[in-house]
């Protein structure tokens, strides 16, 4: 068959042997049509030459095709890889991806405040923003659908894990190995706690009261740099802990740096446990929870897709992953009145 | 000022105190306005709840306001550096960022095969994604301005570093410490070698010849677990050198891990180079070269956003950006004749 010289919609739909209208919904990037299909029809259509401006397409229907994505940061691990996640569920659905780095409030503020006037996005993934209730409601004000991913937001749509639970169930492999002097780093930032960090720390304290235990938490600034300094600390104290569990594998690379300095032994002198089971976590040998944060990506947007289509996700619609506790090599039983100097 | 029912542009001129033209050039995202003032506008704008489409305006301008970057992937340290530097420089120009990853090669196909359909960008910039010429010929054939991003394109316009010198001074950095068996790993992945590695390879080659020392090069898979495999075969070879470069972080990251396992002290028995300067280099101590990968990042979307704004940038045009040499504390000195059972 050859192209014709002005090929039409029609033409296109004929050439994919689907309907008229398939191709409509194909190549305005609307809902129900099968990723298999849709690329069928791309195909025909670039192969005729068939041009439709989505510009255009989007004074029709309203709709642009795209989804913004908020994040704090995009170097760490963890934005990488829910960022994959978003973006090949987003490319399934012929939706395409806009990321913004909005690192601090003002420039989320910046952000909230163009997005009308920029009308660019059908909806809108928050990523592990740790929104307050004020910023959250600026959102709002946009009109558009908020999908919440690594955020639990009461009464909204959001994607999370339960780190409490986690958090607690970490504690209890140290406490059941035999530890008791188990000391909990958290993180800080200038904005204060994270909505993870302080869910985190309840855990470990539910874990902690519920066997008895005297807690010992530490707080130092978020990375590396705070693992580093509160383990200096914890190896003054009078009788420092047996064991360390850290908020993140970040923070724990920073307690496993000064011990190995100091030619402690792991976990004969200290056990360490970090969260995320990040690209280092492995290298490290280190004990942690993984949180499924390639899947956390996916399901915000495949939510934020269903939303804008008019799916039937309730406005407090949310999902709750599972994390998986990982026992590697930087746990043992602690060496008895020995501690540190073991 | 009471806000007027219907704002206008005039009005939104007037309250930012600037020409009605400059207003026009802000809001569709031309080029020309500076930051600040752009900011200006768009809070004038926000504050009259003055609405400018964007679907709208780009049918007027046959702008879009929106780059487009393809990444091979999005988790490692790399490419979340280099998307933080773009991110911050098409923001401040205005612009938004898609992201599209294409982890191969027919994804990147499946991309250039629908751009033309979607016309939703006014230029592409292409983030290490290493094309060959055939790759490269069908970009072109969508028609938008291209950038190339740490890659050296003959004849187009790209950023990238020199890799050849840089590995060159990395290598003539252990023949100085008088080191002569120098071993040299190689990554190569599916799609064969990247344009880094053979140009990274190159500089080893020249300064090993030109010390007239013997080169020994060993080929695996990229990342750590292809450097612990060569490093494993490195120790078993009947005179095991006293130095591995390794043209990754990550692939340095994987010999070190072989090092420590086997209880072999570095820099003592083995000095190690690795390149990038990525996170892991200063937790590992590791002496390297640094890329300064943010700034390509933000010289790239320099690029695009001059490109699609009419700049004289011509179609060879080029940034090459320097490389720093870091010295830290896996490099030394060899020991006489003790090699690895030093």
């Amino acid at each position: 068959m050859a192209a014709p010289e002005h090929p039409r919609m029609s033409d296109v739909a004929e050439r994919a042997g689907v309907s008229l209208s398939t191709v409509s919904r194909a190549l305005r990037g609307a809902s129900g049509v099968a990723p298999k299909v849709r690329a069928e029809i791309e195909n025909a259509a670039a192969e005729l030459g068939y041009v439709v401006s989505r510009g255009a397409s989007s004074l029709v229907t309203g709709r642009t095709g795209r989804v913004a994505v908020l994040v704090p940061f995009l170097q760490p691990w963890f934005f990488g890889v829910a960022l994959a996640g978003m973006n090949t569920t987003l490319r399934d659905a012929g939706r395409d991806m806009l990321v913004y780095q909005v690192g601090d409030v003002g420039e989320l503020d910046d952000y909230i405040h163009s997005l009308p006037l920029r009308r660019n996005v059908d909806a809108v993934i928050a990523l592990a923003l740790d929104l307050d209730e004020r910023e959250i409601a600026r959102l709002d004000e946009i009109g558009l659908p908020v999908v919440f991913c690594s955020q639990r937001v009461k009464g909204r749509r959001s994607i999370f894990i339960d780190n409490t639970a986690a958090a607690a169930e970490a504690t209890r492999h140290l406490l059941n190995l035999g530890h008791t002097r188990i000391a909990y780093i958290q993180s800080k930032d200038q904005t204060g706690f994270s909505w993870d960090s302080r869910d985190r720390l309840k855990g470990y304290q539910q874990a902690m009261a519920d066997a008895g235990a005297e807690p010992l938490v530490l707080t130092e600034r978020s990375g590396r740099e705070g693992g580093a300094r509160a383990m200096g600390k914890l190896m003054s104290v009078e009788r420092p802990p047996t064991a360390v569990f850290a908020e993140s594998d970040d923070v724990a690379s920073g307690v496993l740096q000064v011990v190995r300095r100091s030619r402690l032994a792991v976990p004969g002198a200290v056990s360490v446990i970090g969260f995320d089971d990040n690209d280092l976590a492995a290298l490290f040998d280190l004990t942690t929870v993984s949180q499924p944060v390639q899947e956390m990506g996916e399901h915000a947007a495949r939510l934020a897709v269903d939303l804008v289509d008019g799916g039937a996700a309730q406005s407090d619609h949310h999902v709750r992953l599972e994390t998986a506790f990982v026992v590697r090599h930087s746990t043992g039983p602690p060496r008895e009145n020995m501690g540190l100097h073991g």
